[in-house]
């Protein structure tokens, strides 16, 4: 990691530049595949899953008899998470529903808001050396909460032709039977536009490679619509010398081990501190299965000397992180300065990977600044709000005159007269 | 417009196509048109506005004074209709705003989400013939309500340089200074990335013409959020013969007048009724001033004959439309089925123009199906929602073997680790 002074980033000399997925080559490659999904449908799939996972599939959709095989694969204490997971999910995003009253503006006009399922949705989960079972709850639960009438899933098939038996233990705890084995570019362009097997979804949610994240911003032109921009994950932490070293040090590897394009944050206003962290961090990186990966990922990763805590706020809610973790004193005093951030972890106990799997909280999050625009993935995403409006003759005769001088003032005369007829009738 | 029957619909032998905004040559001329404002920021703007809107303007940014001599210029009668539907709109979108309880989802395991305003947002308010000062009422209530700090409204320049005093007059109505005399994609791009003068926004707003579609979607592929793709407005009518068929005539000319590219429909389950109907609108179209803009948009339109209302809702959910008007028996019966809609109208007193313009909902809606996925404009589209969480050490106790075990599943054992030292140091 690189120690930098929070001054040089004002300055403009240093820019915590991410990398973005766009990529000319890429995009075009994508454009074919999609329109070549359009055009061959589920030949097409599966000439793509030959080419690319190396497996010939027959049946695209996952057979109930798979779905019973994989159910004892999976361990009674991967299970029993599961369950605990996917209770604390459940509970949090229940609280996210909600109902609005009808409100009468004036006598006679009422309006109001309805929340509506979004009919058909599609999930996509990343295949590739783990099973991101964690992604299947955070989709799903809201998806299942929601109440979206159907719910289909999309991720690329093993070598051996299956689905990782966790996926499919995960998808059967759920509920959710829709499986097609299909991945990469082809599977969001088969959701997007249908296929003889997979159905047109409305919204298509999940991570994926750059090819899946540009094949969502592409079908994202043409009325279909996704969950949000993706980038590489990304963390931020803000601390002080309360905080404790090691910790902090373990939750910026578990943030660095994502990928190597994962770009982590320390922002302190302690040097010592930032010194003794980066100790630790050495220490762990020995131990780590994905070792390689984080020091890549590390590579591209800063310690940030501030000189006070409005600095640290400051510089956080510019680069509008992913993931935040606050471990300051007196914190509580601290967190209305927050105004850019996907979600924030607080304390010295609220480590990022309660979030990204069991806390309760959805871990699809806007990151490369997005947090500046969007939240993450919430039951609100699932739903579309419909307005609904009912004036009586009593109103429309109180609101009726407004309406027409304003049409008139925008010359549109036609909007005008539905009212003048209707005030008409009534007099 | 054209007369067909549902089961012609259903047998794919009429498609009910609605235009796209989609077209190469204007996409690779947006595209230039937005390199060009990001390497030539203000100058660039000056020089598109004296090419498209015939006017050389040397500062960009609307003056107070400008702003003080408009305000006379506006009639009492048109101030005091936007004071009401300024009124009702604020009513209506004030109940949108709300806060979430934190929820324990396990002992010591605390989550919760906060409404934060987006910082900067930039509406985009399109000029020409009429001034869309209803358009400002829509986007910027909500947007002062939720909180955002800077609101920044683009809008094209008259040949006299001037903007249109009742935009100037809302603008200032509501609070808003910041408005710069600049239209189309020009506009767009400057929002998006910012230049000398024009702030960079983090989500923009607002209808316009292709160019303005294009370009928003072309900044939402980078960092930019956008309100909801855009396309010409529409307009579905469910009507029996409990409706007036003058109003039903009343509210399709209202939509048509919109634009040549505007379509609309009338579902209905009695031929002679739409007859009727189809008489009302030949009459009415004759006092139209824009009359030959409804009389195109007419021809891309469709009666379509449906056998009962099961195929009307059928026919409905499957178009999305923007705008919805049921106008039946028992009304309050059918509502439920209605899934995809941007905002309805229930009755034969609910004119679309209410919506438009004053009753209180939000009239920037989801076009082209996209009602499917997507909401209209409210206070949700002002804000994000970040989550937080608050671990206590007996938090990390009761959750972190649950976050071990999955962590370990999915191979991230740096991940995995950030929870194991923290459950060693309590132990």
């Amino acid at each position: 990691m690189n120690k930098i002074n929070y001054s040089e980033i004002k300055a403009g000399k240093i820019i915590l530049k991410r990398d973005s997925a766009n990529d000319n080559e890429i995009t075009n490659r994508v454009k074919e595949i999609i329109s070549n999904v359009i055009k061959g449908g589920d030949e097409t799939l599966r000439k793509y899953t030959l080419s690319y996972d190396g497996i010939e599939i027959k049946d695209l959709k996952v057979s109930e008899d798979e779905i019973n095989e994989a159910l004892p694969q999976v361990s009674r204490q991967l299970k029993d998470a599961i369950k605990i997971a996917a209770g604390n999910i459940s509970k949090f995003h229940k609280n996210q529903i909600r109902s609005e009253e009808k409100v009468e503006t004036m006598d006679g006009v009422v309006c109001w808001r309805k929340s509506v399922p979004i009919n058909i949705v599609g999930l996509y989960i990343p295949g590739g050396t783990a099973p991101l079972f964690s992604t299947l709850l955070m989709l799903g639960i809201p998806a299942k909460l929601a109440g979206c009438k159907k719910i289909i899933i999309c991720t690329p098939p093993g070598a051996d032709g299956k689905i990782h038996p966790a996926i499919l233990y995960t998808a059967n705890f759920l509920g959710l039977k829709e499986i097609y084995k299909v991945g990469g570019a082809q599977a969001v362009a088969a959701m997007a536009y249908g296929t003889e097997t997979i159905p047109k979804a409305y919204k298509i949610f999940g991570p994926g490679n750059r090819y899946v994240t540009i094949a969502k911003q592409l079908v994202s032109l043409e009325n279909t619509a996704i969950d949000m921009p993706a980038g590489p994950s990304e963390l931020a932490i803000i601390a002080d010398n309360s905080a404790n070293p090691e910790f902090v040090a373990s939750d910026l590897l578990s943030q660095a081990e994502h990928g190597v394009d994962s770009q982590v944050l320390l922002i302190c206003n302690d040097e010592s501190f930032i010194d003794n962290v980066n100790k630790c961090i050495d220490c762990q990186l020995e131990q780590l299965p994905r070792k390689e990966i984080a020091i890549k990922s590390l590579e591209r990763s800063y310690f940030v000397f501030v000189k006070d805590m409005t600095e640290a706020f400051d510089l956080s809610n510019e680069y509008a992180p992913e993931h935040l973790i606050v471990s300051i004193k007196d914190v509580y005093n601290y967190l209305d300065r927050i105004e850019n951030a996907g979600s924030v972890f607080i304390g010295n106990y609220s480590p990022e990977s309660a979030g990204d799997y069991a806390s309760g909280t959805n871990h699809t999050l806007p990151t490369n600044g997005n947090a500046k625009a969007y939240s993450g993935v919430s039951i609100d995403s699932f739903v579309k709000n419909i307005t609904f409006q009912d004036i009586s003759a009593s109103g429309i005769k109180n609101i009726g005159n407004t309406i027409e001088i304003m049409a008139e003032n925008e010359e549109l005369f036609a909007h005008k007269n539905a009212v003048t007829l209707r005030l008409k009738e009534i007099n």
